[in-house]
């Protein structure tokens, strides 16, 4: 927990916040903090900020926080995901926004499982704590947007402009030639010009994209790279492609 | 399983081998494999090929391989580990060796709890399963070697250079300026020059690297670098910086 995230609500008006249970114990037991001490600090969707311990009372700790003037920019990255097995989805939820997505659309598709979209893994109650697990491990407090629709074909024809109207798009295939850094240059991205625009993520289920999903794609102008030679898992794909397109965007 | 993985005493002179249990089931079951049809094949250290199946007796499958004439090289990057939780170690051997590692060395630190070298995740019955499983996946035959460092000190100052000889080395650190791309850059890697040489990738403990033992690795010519602005945990981070120079080599 390198920064405690806390909810609008918990704050009051004078900018005290009184801790219990999780973060209480972490501040006590793992930071170690004394009175004075001052920690990093964030509000859920605003800005970062430095809590004071101003009193603990044997398992509570009060902070008096003050906040900086900016609110951090959502990552400018979004995620395109085929829904994966539900055990396998519960443990993306933290490194995905540790590493900065602004939104997630998990999505249906010919080879993703119809049982896994009803499962609790998508349910907000399960996975927005582990997104602010994420958030806490990489000092952000901009929450992923997510977004869950079930039916591929209503997904691409209808609502993905709507929802994700701007940004580069790729979708990971590795049968594909070109690499990110391939196609990431084309767009002017990298190599001394960063921020030029969002980036949108697609990768598909375990057994692949069928080909009717992938022409879809290709026609709203998702365009396929690979990553090295290998075949990742989806999880894995995520997290290597994520990582590979914030090093050339830079944010 | 992407390709499945032979261990050479199972292959028989005449090319065949008799798969039982798991990769039998796998042929049988999810790649609905009929009498006659080539599955991507693979020798353990050994070539990738072709397997016939030339006979299902039941659970039982027959597989004729040919082998390809080169062995695939060992992966051109090598990993330095701060021994993480272990069951966050058990989750990391089969995507490490997915990504692709030749050489994995799990080391203890200052703050790397001492319980966590005498974890069942480094006994070779546990991970050793769990590397082929990640190389399946990848449709590589090379398994990372492993070796633990309990003391770190010793390791740095007396293994090290012998272990890993060559590489541009890399310690993962937060607090730094420089990105794996600028160092690599720096050292003629990526921009139309790949796979040039080695590269040697340390990621610290849950609590980063002691300020001396950041230091004797710096005396070793390991060059700090960042992932973004954001702090990841270990196991985030290896597969993050592992995308990263693997996308640079380009192997």
């Amino acid at each position: 927990m390198n920064r405690i995230l806390l909810e609008p609500h918990e704050v009051l008006p004078d900018g005290r916040v009184l801790l219990q249970n999780g973060r209480a114990r972490h501040i006590r037991e793992v930071l170690k903090a004394a009175l004075g001490q001052r920690l990093r600090v964030g509000l859920l969707e605003g800005p970062r900020g430095t809590g004071e311990v101003v009193a603990v009372e044997g398992e509570r700790v009060w902070l008096r926080c003050v906040w900086e003037a900016e609110i951090p920019p959502r990552p400018a990255v979004d995620l395109v995901l085929a829904m994966p097995r539900p055990k396998v989805m519960r443990r993306l939820w933290a490194p995905l926004a540790a590493m900065g997505v602004g939104r997630i659309c998990v999505i249906g598709a010919e080879r993703v499982e119809r049982g896994y979209l009803e499962a609790r893994a998508l349910d907000p109650k399960v996975y927005r704590p582990l997104l602010i697990e994420g958030l806490q491990q990489a000092g952000d407090t901009r929450v992923p947007q997510v977004t869950v629709h079930p039916r591929f074909r209503v997904f691409v024809e209808r609502e993905l402009d709507e929802v994700l109207p701007q940004g580069v798009r790729l979708v990971a295939d590795p049968r594909e030639e070109r690499t990110v850094t391939d196609v990431m240059r084309e767009h002017g991205v990298g190599g001394g010009n960063p921020r030029v625009q969002r980036v949108v993520l697609a990768v598909g289920p375990e057994g692949g994209w069928a080909s009717h999903e992938r022409e879809m794609l290709s026609r709203r102008k998702f365009v396929g790279v690979r990553w090295g030679r290998r075949t990742l898992r989806s999880d894995a794909a995520c997290l290597a492609l994520l990582a590979i397109v914030h090093e050339m965007v830079g944010d």
